[in-house]
């Protein structure tokens, strides 16, 4: 059972990119044959920039091992080292309404933000389907947002079978994401880069711990007891620390004689911590790397064979062979 | 000077197609360094039988080859023999804004006509740009219908230097064709499948002259004068005869005492004549299979070779590499 997976490199990863997307993802090494690939093309329809683009596909690269993708056990490669995937890509557009892009939820999200779209972006969904199935992925997770893209997917892959005989492509099936908490942000709203209310996940110690320190509380006195319901701590605090810390802390909100100062220690230790041997790891990524060539490299090697399977098969089918 | 010229295989060429396309695209190979391919990936937008778009794309190679391409000479490939092209497509279509492609005549055309548009015929136009920027080709020869398409090759060629620096892509030039008369159907009006009025270029000797004994005729008796304006017989039998014989049947209508029988002979034998060497290198052709192969084989290998050295430097540009 394959399952695949892509993350997008678009620039220093965050605390809710951990829970909300990293942690998930390298779980399902445990449950099947992982697929993992940098999206480095899907990622050219917003970065322009070449020494950015190489940057954040590195940066990916090497925080994703640093949190635990296991090379030995999963695929792990850069998208653009399968080009075959333009190639199937095409083959699916030949046989895409144009009317099912146009009715794409992240199409139509960035066109009412006034956003002129470039071709790239209207024609998302079909690259992310050649993604899918250009290794016959069996599973795919997916959370709300990529639900509709996935039907696509699915769509597409039957397309083609009707045309061209059943068993030309993998239909894949969704994973639904289960579990996967949102994660506030140091204003209490979900953690996101556009809120800039986002933690690193691989800052530096005194400015990451200065943002906790900085998060916003209100004026109850140190004695006194602090409210929980509306704590913009207690629920960052719950993702880092264990259960007896965390039922310590609720306990020093109800009873008081402990300050926001003094929460706020607790969470930025906490926080530090709990990544701590994600750090060491990615300091000695860091520091060799020809590893993570290696590792890129050998992941490059296994994901073309599987790609060059399916595109054999396709190409048969299709008349191009 | 490279010239690029793509042909789409769509079904057995007629006359139409020969004086059209084929014969001044052969004609490019000794004013350049001549790059012709077979377009079958485009051709999928609307072949949707693999075994007729296999057949069409190798008729179309033994087809070109017996019209006088000279593969010492030319490079000649197979649009799918070097699939970087679709890659080049990605990051065109970064670059290109949907609002240019949805001003494209041929998808307005064919949306104009009720046809439901596939995502294949919208992005048509980013993959021809692909096929012409993948090779830095210098001169596109253009036909009407094609004006359009070159501006927006140039224009996608543009937005990439501008964004990624100037002289990653080559602007082609076009290439107005001129001198290249519309060829008359059998029934007068421009020879077209799509009219029904289509003589074959490669077809039995029987059935195809026959084509031409059935051409309408009015009913004036043989020593008659005929019309010279309006004949359906002149304007094709000066496709095919020299001067000397041109003039003969002229006047043979002017003087009367001919019949259209007559004139529908010497017309048939000098359509027959007219493409003799060429059906001959053609029997050639089709008896060793392995010499195409082997042209085509060649062809791929020079394109590849052609479309890694620009590849390298837009994947470079762009910070894919």
């Amino acid at each position: 059972m394959r399952i695949l997976t892509g993350l997008q490199p678009s620039g220093k990863l965050h605390v809710g990119n951990y829970f909300g997307a990293m942690e998930p993802a390298v779980n399902l090494q445990e449950k099947g044959e992982a697929f993992y690939f940098i999206a480095n093309y899907h990622a050219m329809t917003t970065v322009r920039n070449p020494d950015e683009l190489r940057e954040f596909t590195r940066e990916l690269a090497v925080d994703f091992l640093a949190c635990g993708l296991d090379p030995e056990r999963a695929v792990f490669f850069r998208q653009s080292d399968v080009p075959e995937v333009n190639e199937l890509a095409w083959i699916l557009s030949t046989v895409c309404p144009v009317s099912m892009l146009e009715k794409a939820h992240s199409y139509k999200d960035k066109t009412a933000k006034g956003i002129s779209p470039n071709h790239g972006l209207f024609a998302y969904p079909v690259l992310m389907a050649a993604d899918i199935l250009l290794y016959d992925s069996n599973l795919v997770p997916v959370g709300k947002d990529q639900k509709q893209h996935l039907e696509m997917t699915r769509d597409l892959a039957g397309k083609v079978n009707e045309a061209y005989g059943e068993g030309t492509l993998v239909v894949p099936e969704p994973m639904i994401r289960e579990g996967v908490a949102v994660v506030p942000g140091l204003d209490g709203q979900k953690m996101s880069k556009s809120y800039g209310n986002t933690l690193p996940l691989f800052g530096d110690e005194k400015p990451s711990k200065k943002l906790i320190m900085r998060i916003v509380t209100d004026s109850t006195p140190v004695e006194d007891p602090k409210p929980v319901d509306g704590s913009l701590i207690l629920p960052l605090f719950r993702l880092f620390a264990d259960d007896e810390a965390y039922r310590r802390m609720e306990e020093d909100h109800r009873n008081g004689g402990c300050g926001y100062g003094d929460f706020k220690k607790r969470l930025a230790e906490a926080y530090w911590d709990y990544f701590e041997p994600m750090r060491r790891r990615r300091t000695e990524l860091l520091a060799d790397p020809g590893y993570v060539d290696s590792v890129l490299a050998a992941g490059a090697e296994k994901a073309r064979n599987a790609a060059s399977l399916v595109m054999d098969r396709v190409r048969k089918a299709v008349g191009l062979a």
